[in-house]
């Protein structure tokens, strides 16, 4: 099947994305997704009050799909959304990849708004939920040469997400505004990708994606009480790193651990690794045969290198 | 006219929200706000990312239309929206208030989208934006016997619209997945809303109001530097008690200048004035002779007071 960037999106409306919905009629219908699905009062808009998650698939096969829904699930439970009824959530997603024409590589996205506003702050307590899955854009350049990342404070303690939940770290909101402000200050600045910086001077996460660096000989990323998101891909790749036999570790890294680092890499669903070539318009030493072989153990299935990265 | 709370909502879909759209066409209609309106593409949902504001109507008359519509304009600019046709966004609000029913009160939202997603992170470049017009609850026992705050930590230092523009603290977005859950936190300690406090303790605002208190013969707000979102309705309130000749000013406020306040208030666009009678369960004064005066100064109208206050 040769790519086509022009295959048809698929949308998957959910009509019981909760747990305690009265079982009748169909679970999800496909709609068109270029026409309006969303009504103007759904607090997912009116308030980004909801939640989402991103799907790498490759040849087909979901990646990571079991890890991305129970993330979904928690990120419900840290908003207060109804208790998900993740079997109907997950046969929507099957159903927008089968509807898809086939492709090398699609990105799934599953969103859950706390729906229209009621007449309660709470709203109607019935979600808004659907599954789009779309080819994304061609990532090889990336993955093979690498990105120009900057660091960009986040204003936030590392702690937060103990001392202050309602500031909901950790959670995958749709409330991404500030993340996308900081990928145009990145442009603004010549790059391509932020590194977030806690308020004490701890490295963090990108906007969109996971923090790995190497320091001497381990692999490290974030401890998970520090207000990032839990990574499926980066926890992919540390399983594979594991199997080589490589210490990894989650631990608190410091902007001074972050600008030795031997190779920084950027770990996420769409773009899954890609390394980091400069930091802060310092140049970063990029390891493409481990990128090769990073690449290949998120993937889990046969997977076309970028031209660059195949003889690795 | 008796307030109806079953009156119809008009929705105004803004065809030409943008300064340099192509004068064709009409630039906004109405639609049913039942029907879905909005794409599942659309980055206001998908990412939370577009701008609102909400105005408060009395007798029909939009109160601080333009202050609105310029902050629309600030919020706007801060991310890095195109330029807005303000005169078509004015126009539409009259057009949602005209449409309404009479109504004794009012609330118009008006929403600016970054639109469809696109090739580019920055989007298709064609906003989604729309006015909604609907009676809001009945506010009558939070304006004359006022509510219950506690204050919750915003994790952002007072400083950071100064150091961290990418925050977009101070702007009026879509994202608001934290101020909800701030919500949903004062609920669960008994209270009905929020003062937030920056990280180094000083008192900010609420999720969706301006803070007012008064210390001995001044009354204060937090300075507009400190992240917090420029009020109108306190702005309003503050030329008021100008012209009564009391002293106000903006000012870094501490936790233990909020917590020695002779009296709080909470300024917003739907509920105006509501005096805080309790702040982190510690009983809090209320002066419904100057809560009675705000109301009216905020008005600026003919303006039934509800039945606690009238006599004041």
């Amino acid at each position: 099947v040769t790519p086509d960037a022009t295959s048809r999106p698929v949308l998957i409306m959910i009509r019981r994305a909760v747990a305690a919905a009265a079982p009748s009629g169909p679970r999800f219908e496909r709609l068109d997704p270029r026409s309006p699905q969303i009504g103007v009062l759904d607090l997912g808009i009116t308030r980004g009050d909801g939640i989402f998650e991103s799907i790498g698939v490759i040849g087909g096969v979901a990646l990571e799909l079991e890890p991305h829904l129970a993330r979904l699930g928690r990120s419900a439970a840290m908003l207060d959304l109804p208790q998900l009824d993740i079997d109907t959530i997950r046969a929507a997603v099957h159903a927008a990849i089968d509807a898809h024409e086939p492709a090398p590589e699609l990105l799934v996205k599953v969103f859950v708004t706390r729906g229209p506003e009621g007449n309660s702050t709470e709203g109607s307590g019935t979600p808004t939920a659907w599954v789009h899955a779309a080819e994304g854009p061609d990532y090889a350049a990336e993955r093979t040469h690498g990105i120009r990342a900057v660091t960009l404070d986040r204003g936030y303690r590392r702690d937060v997400a103990v001392t202050s939940p309602w500031l909901l770290q950790g959670a995958k909101t749709l409330s991404y505004a500030v993340n996308r402000a900081a990928l145009r200050e990145a442009g603004r600045r010549g790059a391509d990708d932020v590194v977030f910086l806690s308020s004490d001077g701890f490295a963090l996460e990108g906007p969109a994606s996971s923090l790995i660096i190497r320091n001497g000989a381990r692999f490290r990323t974030p401890r998970l009480d520090s207000g990032v998101l839990a990574g499926t891909t980066q926890a992919t790749v540390f399983r594979m790193l594991e199997g080589e036999g490589q210490t990894t570790e989650y631990s608190h890294i410091t902007d001074s651990d972050l600008r030795r680092a031997a190779n920084i890499w950027l770990a996420s669903s769409g773009r899954l690794i890609v390394p980091v070539r400069a930091l802060d318009g310092v140049e970063v030493p990029v390891d493409r045969e481990m990128t090769a072989r990073m690449l290949r153990g998120v993937a889990g299935v046969p997977f076309a290198l970028p031209v660059g990265l195949e003889r690795h």
